[in-house]
């Protein structure tokens, strides 16, 4: 038997671990920091060894897969550093990738097989709770190898995501830090700024919101400390995309200013490129 | 038998006159402009009576709801009103209300009693193949009196959206216009500018877009045509939410340069204020 070392009891840990457990071959184990956690996972039974003892789940390791927040990572990837299997592969799943891979290929060098994962799937649910085992079916997972990583740490680490659902892409820890920048991390800052607005300017407006302010708004109800730590650990790349949404609000704000009341042929324009583009999008189903 | 007269058979209009076929006592009458969309509406069995003759499909109308674009609508309503029955409860289906209701209720004064109506129900499909009869059901409707409304048209209009499923709120056009510029505009003008956004930047970050880019764009798949006619409009109070929206991301690119990575206390403050807010809202069902 194999065995799987989830690190981490969250959403993503928790689905990683039910969708393993179906995987003919394998055991996984699961560890969470608190008792209480390793309780509620037991009840759950959403792997086969839980516990808080971090040497019993990941001695006899084949797979570690890192799920705590970013900043956890470093303090637990160096005491596991000192008690996995040398060849053991090692990921995680940190929404930021060029300071975590860095710190933990360090970290790695002489024992393990790192290499950087993002699955970029997820809920504004989270907690063991909500995880489940389809999760990740029909997601994009990034791999982020570097100059420095094993080509068999990054094969694995393909193979280990595709069993569970992904579409795997491999892309560096910079151009994965531009992208999530852009596509998962402005997307909870202008949700964050949208509700903020309309709660600074007119609460009341609440009463009569539709379809289109639930879902424009939906990922604002994520847990805030981690996106907080999430865009803060991206900054330079967050701040970019920030600036450049605030430009683009700059030249939709001209626009208004421009014509007649009717329809404006530029701002016409302004909503059709969003559209043409948006609707071309392979969109995830969940 | 009491006669409804939809006039334009869009997505509201369509679902209105689905809808309305259910209430016994009543026949519905369906007015388009093209021959085309008239077969069409024959072969859906979407109402009673379909044609392209405004005098035949209102002449004997106890209920007319303009359903097309508001810059159809003074042209339709100044035909109408030397047709219809002198009682006949008129109300229309615009995003905007202010300049409108004005316009409407000034072309009504001497035949008809007009008061305003805004459904806020609709999807970013459009067209009367996406008409459904429970379109409106726990979506909220807007009815806009002015100190010049009959009081027993305002209170028609309630009863008859409520019939068809909505929550009725009774709101002045300039509050309501204010209103939607920050729940409905403003939410439209973000979703088209990010995708503006990475479309310029990074279009290949698409290729990794999850969840939560999928539904905060989702609203820039909506009629870039109607969206260009409706955020021009009510352009005053969506250039003071779009300003106030640039401000709130501001603030947030600032805390962005306050700290060391990890997490801050008020970039954590400011996910937290939108999460609170958020979760305490009563969120449309579709």
């Amino acid at each position: 038997m194999k065995k799987l070392a989830v690190i981490g009891p969250g959403l993503l840990g928790g689905s990683i671990a039910l969708a393993w457990q179906q995987h003919p071959g394998w055991r996984v184990a699961l560890w969470a920091r608190r008792p209480e956690a390793v309780r509620e996972l037991q009840e759950l039974q959403i792997a086969e060894e839980c516990s808080t003892d971090l040497k019993a789940m990941a001695t006899d390791a084949d797979i570690i897969v890192l799920c705590v927040p970013i900043g956890a990572m470093p303090g637990l990837a160096r005491e596991l550093s000192s008690i996995i299997p040398a060849g053991c592969l090692v990921t995680d799943v940190g929404s930021v990738k060029g300071p975590v891979v860095a710190e933990l290929a360090e970290i790695f060098r002489e024992r393990g097989r790192f290499v950087g994962s993002h699955p970029m799937a997820g809920s504004e649910r989270t907690g063991i709770r909500a995880a489940r085992a389809d999760l990740f079916e029909g997601s994009v997972c990034m791999v982020t190898p570097t100059g420095g990583t094993l080509p068999s740490a990054a094969e694995d680490a393909a193979v280990f995501w595709s069993q569970l659902g992904c579409r795997v892409h491999e892309i560096s820890p910079a151009a994965h830090d531009e992208a999530v920048a852009l596509i998962s991390h402005l997307p909870h800052a202008v949700a964050a700024a949208l509700v903020n607005t309309v709660a600074d300017r007119q609460p009341g407006a609440f009463a009569f919101i539709g379809p289109g302010f639930r879902d424009t708004s939906r990922v604002a109800s994520g847990p805030p400390e981690m996106w907080a730590e999430i865009v803060q650990q991206n900054r330079v790349a967050v701040r970019q995309s920030v600036e450049a949404m605030i430009e683009k609000l700059r030249a939709f704000s001209t626009l208004l200013d421009r014509s007649e009341p009717g329809p404006d042929t530029e701002m016409k324009e302004f909503f059709t490129q969003a559209k043409v583009v948006r609707d071309q999008l392979r969109l995830p189903l969940h």
